[in-house]
């Protein structure tokens, strides 16, 4: 048996999330079909994490065991062959014996894109929330830059999530708005050693607050410090939201991957 | 009664194109009823020209009369928020009395783009022909510039189209690689005093047939000179195209527009 690690992209929008749930098309459900099509064999996979209805990944990490002997780039065409068209495998290659892409991820970074044009942007619907009314981008920047560090994130947590802790580390977070034709468009990329649930979207529905005026900039302090769900912003849409990229530690990654 | 001219962007892909048709979905069609609700008239509209079904616009040009006295900025807002996500009024102002959106257009540019990656983008699939195997952008670029200027484009105009003349003068043709995280994307621009139909992407279908090294350059001037449109190459897929702006007579143009 061989450990593969996939790079995988998907448009969220027609499916409910990542994780396979009965009576639902899931991402999951996708991949491991294809994989059954092409090894012939049963296989499940795992995730670096699992990815709301809606949300999109440009990185997600998949790993698997398989008996099948194919190289990972003819793995990756047969799957991309199989696949539909909103689902594409990027990169595959072979993992450490005892890889886990869930177990073994130590940053994520994802991002949010705000559509903050006076009209909407048609081709972006599916990729942006729509906020016509003027953010500012400098002032969530900065207001953003107060949650970099070690804390308990459970203001930014939604209600009922499982985790053991909700204790987690942001290496980065930056609010840019984009020059030029991009002028109407606002990034926000977070780079976290994880993510409790929603904890993204809360943020992004937060600094929202705080780019339309509506908040001072030292009011996510506040929100932070008060670790209560209650006081944060509104939880934005899914549809902004991107999984851009995974890292793990060194001796998890492939050995000689693609 | 008031001329107004509206500037239109639109998602193709879930409209069978432009223009009014019994029983399909059209991007006209939404427009109307959207008028219909916002002025309380059966407003017929005329537009720069139809767009094929799938086929996108940026600043597809609108033009009808109205009763109403709305200000245009008020009736582009109150269009937005009747009309499908997919569908917005980028601008709207007064024309000139006896302004016809299709017998004054002057120029029209049309953009076509080319997902040129071996492994598709999943997030531009409805805006993009994926074509996997490397196309010489420089070549296409070279091979195209014989179509500049007033020809017989009978070669590139889809067969039994009703139009009197097939002489168009292209006044500009432009095939270019993107730089940096858009390398893999090739964009070819037409700007035309008049398009025949489908002579867009029967242009692209050829220049792509050069593109992966099947014909030499020179092979284009050959086509165009044969007035035959069996002789060039296929016509590309729809989901490439968009109309991205018309051109009008400066007198034609609204007097105090948006």
């Amino acid at each position: 048996m061989r450990t593969i690690k996939l790079i995988v992209a998907y448009d969220g929008t027609a499916y409910a999330g990542w994780q396979v749930q009965a009576g639902d098309r899931t991402v999951q459900e996708a991949l491991e079909a294809a994989l059954a099509k092409v090894t012939g064999e049963p296989i499940r996979v795992t995730a670096s994490g699992r990815t709301d209805a809606g949300v999109h990944a440009l990185g997600q990490v998949v790993g698997f065991r398989t008996a099948s002997r194919l190289p990972p780039e003819v793995l990756r065409r047969a799957l991309n062959a199989e696949l539909p068209r909103d689902v594409a495998v990027l990169e595959a290659g072979e993992a450490a014996e005892g890889f886990h892409a869930t177990r073994h991820a130590r940053r994520k970074r994802y991002r949010y894109l705000i559509d903050n044009g006076p009209v909407r942007d048609v081709f972006c619907r599916r990729y942006c929330w729509h906020f016509p009314a003027p953010l500012d981008a400098a002032a969530m920047h900065r207001a953003a830059q107060c949650l970099v560090g070690r804390h308990d994130f459970s203001s930014f947590q939604t209600s009922g999530s499982p985790r053991k802790t909700s204790v987690r580390t942001i290496y980065e977070i930056a609010v840019r708005r984009g020059e030029g034709p991009t002028s109407g468009r606002i990034t926000i990329e977070v780079e976290a050693d994880g993510f409790l649930y929603n904890m993204v979207r809360t943020i992004v529905g937060s600094l929202v607050g705080i780019g339309r005026g509506a908040r001072p900039e030292a009011w996510l302090a506040q929100v932070l410090a008060a670790a209560d769900r209650r006081v944060a912003g509104p939880t934005a849409p899914p549809q902004g939201l991107f999984l851009v990229e995974v890292e793990y530690a060194p001796k998890e990654e492939p050995p000689g991957s693609a």
